[in-house]
């Protein structure tokens, strides 16, 4: 159980906290993990009362869950609920944010989460104010949330730090991933260090090459003055793909203690082959989507999508290959991609194994033979994937490819919003799944010479039709002539 | 396709014929796969010609299938047989016998396989009226069938073996053991050798032991006078059990080639660590049923089973401990049980894997998490099925055991009857799923000090409740605290 706390949300009223929080907080209220003390503030610009915002909390969770709403669990959750009106710069505001939290309370401690759930241009104010207003004072018992985007390069992001731990110490800054709160990310740890038969297969000599994809059916919608400014390679490759990849790569942790994990992570960051200019147009593609039709719609180019330049060279789709020059994966590429418009939603993460050395079972060429893969589906779908061959059934000694699946929840089991767990973490202090600086920098720098080089040129950037997987130039990343995309999970 | 052929069947009015053999070929006829001019001979010693025994074989296959029967194969099916009688020592039968195969008939060639489908005293006595007869003439095209048991010890299968081949060359000899026609025995050489990501795993460094079970609810029934004088260890331990441990402990073979796939067979058999008399008590045991109730019926105790001596020594319950000593298996025990009248049938191989060498999820030691399992359950059920952890859906990173089943067949798939498989092999000239003369010879010689041992004394022939899993006393054959008997397929 949690201890008591203070939970302020900075930007309650934005599109993320009414679709990803609120929901959450609604869940760890729903299975009782909300320990009685615990109060949340909401705290936005729009001039609302404490009653105006607990009627839009509860609109919000019957939009969500309808009838499945239990209403003695949001009638508890709604009481705990405060407002805040009030300017990120406004120091007036922060004196009643004060005032709010030091109400005397019984059982109410000084513990208190700040939630910046506000674009990063605002990230500083906020912490300055809050600063200002002694609102930051004790060390670990004061945390701070902090949404990606975090900086927008490797200068950037440093610059943005250091601002931050002028006021907090690293161990009260909570940056925020919410793939690491999936519970099939989480998987990919449990799956390879609670079994002793998968980490043994874990490396260059039975696995022959890792995909990552995370595929978005949509475009960029109403974000073009963010996405047009960010790119893929930003928005999706340096946070979430490289966050899986870490995931996928790292040594076994001595422990699942916070900093022990995240050593790991850093690890694997700072053993991947930099990219040098002489290199990146053999491992680093990036396109745009053409104007098309999916399913029966009509749909923009990017350039064409309003808020979009007509000349802008920001990437809708990149492909990425890295290698990562240690004792485990020397040799074996890890093939990253990610884009929008594609030709379906779904994350994964496929392992594809080595061809077995000898082929006793068929005339065929090993070639021709599907080899073993083990796929992670993080979503929609949520599943651990096998691809084993077993002998088909019939009088003949003849493998057939089996697709084992882990039927990873059970029927009565319903998927948990990323942010329940991530949450439940924050209130509890552990920072395991929360993204530590130099992982942060560490993923930049590996990101920053492709970065660079994209904004200096506009050439070689591909074009792909809405609903593909993506420009047909992707194949050449590959560095065997029987690799190719996996799109199926 | 199989060539065309005549097929003899010794012994054809017995009851495995009827049971077994009948609806297996039946089998190959509904597929499709026996050829035009293959026929069949009935031979046994009953007087009936050949329409009163295609009358037998419509109501043993009516009484079988019931409305499933497909009334065209089953007629072709029956037309091709044709019924000799005869005594399996009378010189005249067997030129009938010989008259029956050269009669004239376009396509029939000289491809004749016989059957013996008799009790193993007779098995002489056939061969050599039919050397007598000149009909073990052309190497190669002539092939005998034999079931088992082959032998009842070293000596008498060398003498067995000897008499055969003063009449057969080794590769006429087909010597039958029906678990190798089982699929999902057969599984375990393509679960093995057709995925890459097994075969590293399978061995000393990650498998911590291997249990094959072979439990049978039923006991002795009818059969008392060839079982008191078998018993368990002869009649289920030398051929089947130890056929199963060569699949799992084998090395890859060089081709599925009978004899490449052979050789590596007598290779695991040759590397059996010899059980010595010193030895013996902490590696093998023995034990007699007791008399009981079972799913409320009364059973009778082994001894007093009808035609069973009131001092027999015959174990009804055999657990054996091997060790294999190459570099694979050294240090890795196999151990083997099979019994009657135990609480359930069913015949599984369960490799249990190490526990993970560092245990990042529980605060609990080692010992008290389950550990990994490949599991083959053979019969009833038939399934692969691998225990493996994923995290438990929910808050916490709590990793949760799943049974990962293969689904070997689809609902529409039947289940083969074993024999199919291996008559169709038969008709085809394919040895790899018979058994070679020496692997009977070491699977004779890896038992034999027990054997004798057990015929020498009846000290430390232990009981068990009937409807139990065996006498408690077989937990002393493990290792390792933490190892136990899986009997839970």
């Amino acid at each position: 159980m949690s201890g008591p706390c203070h939970f302020v949300v900075f930007g309650a009223l934005g599109h993320l906290v009414t679709t990803k929080l609120l929901p959450a907080l609604y869940h760890l209220e729903l299975v009782g993990r909300l320990d009685e003390p615990l109060s949340f503030v909401a705290f936005a610009r729009r001039d609302w009362d404490t009653e105006r915002w607990r009627v839009h909390v509860n609109n919000a969770l019957a939009e969500q869950y309808g009838a499945h709403l239990d209403v003695a669990a949001a009638r508890r959750f709604i009481q705990r609920f405060e407002y805040v009106k009030g300017d990120y710069t406004d120091p007036a505001a922060f004196q009643h944010l004060l005032a709010r939290i030091n109400t005397p309370q019984p059982g109410i401690c000084e513990n208190v989460v700040f939630y910046l759930a506000i674009p990063p241009d605002h990230f500083v104010d906020v912490v300055r104010r809050l600063d200002d207003a002694g609102l930051n004072s004790v060390v670990g018992q004061h945390r701070i949330v902090v949404e990606k985007p975090f900086g927008t390069d490797l200068v950037s992001a440093r610059e943005l730090n250091a601002e931050l731990r002028r006021h907090y110490e690293e161990e009260q800054v909570y940056r925020i991933d919410h793939y690491l709160g999936k519970e099939t990310v989480q998987n990919l740890l449990v799956f390879r260090f609670a079994n002793s038969v998968i980490e043994p297969l874990w490396n260059r000599h039975y696995i022959d090459h890792v995909q990552i994809t995370v595929a978005e059916e949509s475009g960029i919608g109403g974000r073009a003055s963010y996405f047009d400014r960010s790119g893929t390679l930003r928005d999706m490759v340096q946070n979430h793909l490289l966050q899986l990849l870490t995931l996928v790569a790292m040594e076994a942790p001595a422990s699942l203690d916070a900093d022990a994990l995240r050593d790991e992570k850093v690890k694997v960051l700072r053993s991947i082959r930099q990219i040098t200019v002489d290199s990146l147009n053999d491992v680093a593609l990036r396109a745009q989507y053409e104007a098309g039709e999916v399913n029966g719609a009509v749909v923009s180019a990017y350039r064409d999508e309003p808020g979009v330049a007509d000349n802008s060279n920001t990437e809708s789709y990149v492909a990425i290959k890295f290698h990562i020059d240690n004792w485990r994966w020397r040799g074996v590429p890890f093939y990253l991609r990610s884009g929008k418009r594609l030709a379906a939603r779904h994350t994964m993460v496929a392992i594809r194994f080595r061809d077995p050395p000898h082929q006793l079972f068929c005339d065929t060429p090993c070639e021709n033979m599907e080899p073993n893969w083990l796929v992670f589906a993080i979503q929609p779908e949520e599943s651990i994937r096998f691809e084993l061959y077993a002998r088909e059934p019939g009088l003949s000694m003849t493998p057939r490819l089996l697709r084992i699946d882990t039927n990873y929840r059970a029927e009565h089991e319903q998927p948990l919003n990323a942010y329940a767990t991530l949450l439940m973490d924050v209130i509890e202090g552990d920072r395991s799944l929360f993204i530590r600086f130099d992982e942060v920098e560490m993923a930049w720098q590996v990101i920053e010479p492709v970065l660079r080089h994209w904004s200096q040129t506009s050439e070689r950037l591909y074009s792909y039709a809405p609903g593909s997987w993506g420009p047909k130039e992707a194949r050449a990343l590959f560095e065997k002539p029987y690799q190719s995309w996996r799109n199926q999970p």
